[in-house]
């Protein structure tokens, strides 16, 4: 904690001063001497929106109230020092969809939900013939989650939408937040499943067939027997009857907000990742399949250990990963029988393998191969019973490049939240950043206009308790975001 | 199954042969010239003795009867080609454990069941005053394990008993069959652990509290929720009420019939082992932690990855081992959180060390603790978090060497058995061997003159479905066993 709080203490000037910029009062003054009506997005300056700002402590206390429903494993001394574990479709998944929707409704929002159990609520514009511009992320976390993963992006959008009703700012198109079902893909071994089908990329079948993993299963949350997308959303009354389509729920362009996950932005002192792209990855599940035999008399070379051979492929999984400047990782295993005293004759495991072009994944993929074949056949040679190893694709993203119109609104925006800090070349704050991890606009770009926007979280780390972006961080990227949704809607109907 | 055949083709002579000596009826004749009571072991000649034979069909018949509960994975064509999965004090076991009791009533023993639910039949012999020589083993099973595996020793001694009620065979002192409760450790995860109780080497309040494993509490035969053996024992009526000590169910001597599960005697076309020791083995549980984080965007230099330390650490453990003589397992593991996207933050594995020496599996130990903490240092140097690893010890069973008595019986018996096969050399069908694994002989050992007889098992496979060993090594094996202990008899009251 001690080194954390030093690096911390030394970042904060940034962070700090970019709130300090124009407020709820200077920003309405400029508007109330000319009209007593509301706003619209078309009669701002471009000086005006660059001066628009989220306020960073409704947004953290929002964020943090929300994480009372499903909070972890504690790691720190304060209230809010907890990690997340609120696995999609859980009860505690149902009671923050529910705070969602009554907030949103709060805000004169309509809210749709449909078949995934995906939340549209959108505030509308003053045309009521064209998709609104949304922004969306996710409520759903890893079993040991934090609390920024996904929850930081869609409470951004509640606060933009609270900005802009605070403000009387209207829109010329509708504004929208959305939650996503099941981003993580915890619970249900499918990530970003939910925006998956509406993309129409994942048939819906599928998705409402998909059962939950076993090891998350025996987790409190679960039922003891693993249950379905589709039973799970019946469950906590969130089966929808609305189609989950782009077709049926159409939005303009999708902009999404999210922690880095990773060691750029921080390391660099840097506030905000304009994100222009998100790398390959592809989800395999694996199958060992050696030969159960006791441990006590079954000599080494007698063996077919299915364990022995994993432990060699993921050694050289990383070795050839790391060759290609790609990752490769195993999350899930499972060994078979399960006892002290016997060779395992079967081992089932997950591995992801990600890169930042969809070809080098391809390359990564086929050395591997090669390679796990091998490994495989040498375990058992000696008995003419050697292992042998069966892959399963489950999941194949490839490498996506974001809209060009959306990035320019992100980046303006990420230009205009940091133009006053204090440092030489504020610009220099911002970068342009690849993704590492998947998320539900990787599918909202295949149909609409998309792209994402990063924030610092500490040591880059995620999908962790004590993942952490600061409340400054935070409305630095909230506040990017609402310039970006305004900019956005401006740019369309310019 | 082609080449398993012809292997059992070119080795079928020597089997049968050894079966077609003494029969009942030869036997039978020897003794209705003198008396017309019963006869006593006092009163046979060596010769007699010699000639004692195990009823081969019989042994077979009641063998593959009492698989009918819990049999396991079918592997052949017959009807008991399978598997056996029995886990102890499951429902399956409990219906075994009364056929085993009406069995031996019928026999005319006298039954007691202990605080651990080990099950002592004793025939009563013509001296009250002394304890009874035991035939022992165990009925339950791996959850993927064999008909053989402890299932042929219990079933030799019924065996026995019931050839010596046939023939009106009178014994000095009584002779008794116990079956001992979890020997596999497989469902609660201490092996021999009721043996090791009424040694009075295990606390009683240990074994009454230990859980089942959780990776097999989740196989049809257990509750979802972990289990005590206490409440497991109450569930299935076998918690006795007699204490579980060596003091009130005393024995004079313990033999067990056992399937080699290893390779020697197969591979040399031998017919018997006669055990004169047991290998020392150590059983661990460990613990890598390091640091959960997000697969897509933790560079591998970033990462705590307890899976791959835990990988590092496996192939490690079977190069050491393996320089020393020894063996090393890991049969069970489980890395959590359990999600395909987030690399593990803590790995916990069973360890298995063996070897011939006690100092040996001693000398693997401390260097596999120096070698895991190198590894786990490794891991998350370069963000200053490296992985860290704990060990538990569970279970300690330094090498035993058996009773030179009891080994005498064996070594007398089985070549009896043996004499007449047509070889040139019919002793060399008997070797003296090191047992690989731990037995209920173990603990006995400890208390009363113990000694163990193997017989050759197919491919010495074992701890696997396809566990076999013939009818006619069955049969070799108990009537092995049922001249020891009428030698025992004859010796202890010379």
């Amino acid at each position: 904690m001690a080194v954390r709080s030093v690096i911390r203490a030394t970042r904060t000037w940034t962070r700090a001063y970019l709130h300090r910029a124009a407020s709820h009062q200077q920003f309405r003054k400029a508007f109330s001497t000319t009209t007593s009506r509301n706003m619209f997005t078309s009669e701002l300056s471009e000086a005006d929106v660059s001066a628009l700002r989220a306020n960073k402590d409704r947004l953290a206390k929002d964020l943090h109230h929300s994480c009372q429903w499903g909070f972890g494993i504690r790691w720190g001394d304060n209230t809010t020092d907890t990690g997340m574990q609120r696995l999609a479709l859980s009860e505690e998944d149902k009671s923050v969809r529910d705070w969602f929707i009554q907030t949103m409704k709060d805000l004169k929002c309509e809210i749709t939900v449909d078949e995934m159990g995906n939340i549209f609520a959108v505030r509308p514009g003053r045309r009521k013939d064209v998709p609104a511009t949304f922004i969306g992320s996710h409520l759903d976390t890893q079993p040991t989650g934090g609390r920024y993963d996904g929850i930081l992006g869609v409470l951004a959008g509640v606060e933009a939408l609270k900005r802009m009703d605070e403000m009387g700012l209207e829109t010329e198109g509708g504004v929208g937040v959305v939650n996503w079902t099941n981003e993580e893909g915890a619970r249900f071994p499918v990530s970003m499943i939910s925006s998956g089908v509406w993309a129409e990329c994942i048939p819906l079948s599928k998705a409402h067939n998909l059962k939950e993993v076993p090891t998350v299963a025996s987790l409190p949350t679960a039922a003891s027997a693993p249950e379905t997308m589709k039973s799970a959303l019946q469950k906590i009354g969130y089966l929808g009857s609305v189609p989950c389509s782009y077709k049926t729920t159409p939005m303009a362009a999708h902009f999404e907000l999210h922690i880095e996950q990773g060691p750029h932005l921080v390391s660099a002192n840097q506030r905000v990742g304009v994100v222009a792209a998100v790398q390959a990855y592809r989800w395999f599940r694996l199958k060992v399949i050696g030969r159960d035999t006791h441990t006590g008399t079954t000599a080494f070379e007698h063996r077919a250990d299915a364990l022995y051979a994993f432990s060699r492929m993921m050694v050289r999984a990383r070795e050839i990963a790391a060759a290609r400047g790609c990752l490769a990782s195993v999350g899930i295993i499972e060994a078979k029988p399960g006892s002290v005293n016997t060779v395992p004759g079967q081992v089932n495991f997950s591995l992801d393998i990600r890169g930042p072009e969809t070809e080098l994944v391809a390359e990564v993929e086929k050395e591997l191969r090669a390679d796990f074949d091998a490994i495989a056949a040498e375990e058992g040679a000696g008995i003419g019973k050697p292992c042998r190893v069966e892959w399963t694709l489950d999941f194949d993203s490839p490498a996506v490049k974001f809209h060009d119109d959306c990035i320019d609104c992100v980046q303006q925006s990420a230009h205009a939240v940091v133009a006053d800090a204090p440092v030489a070349v504020p610009e220099s704050l911002v970068r342009h950043i690849m993704s590492g991890a998947g998320h539900d606009s990787v599918f909202t770009s295949k149909r609409v206009p998309t792209s994402m926007i990063f924030v610092p979280c500490n040591d880059g780390l995620s999908h962790h308790p004590e993942e952490f972006c600061s409340a400054d961080d935070c409305a630095t990227g909230a506040s990017v975001i609402l310039q970006a949704v305004v900019r956005y809607d401006r740019k369309r109907f310019a």
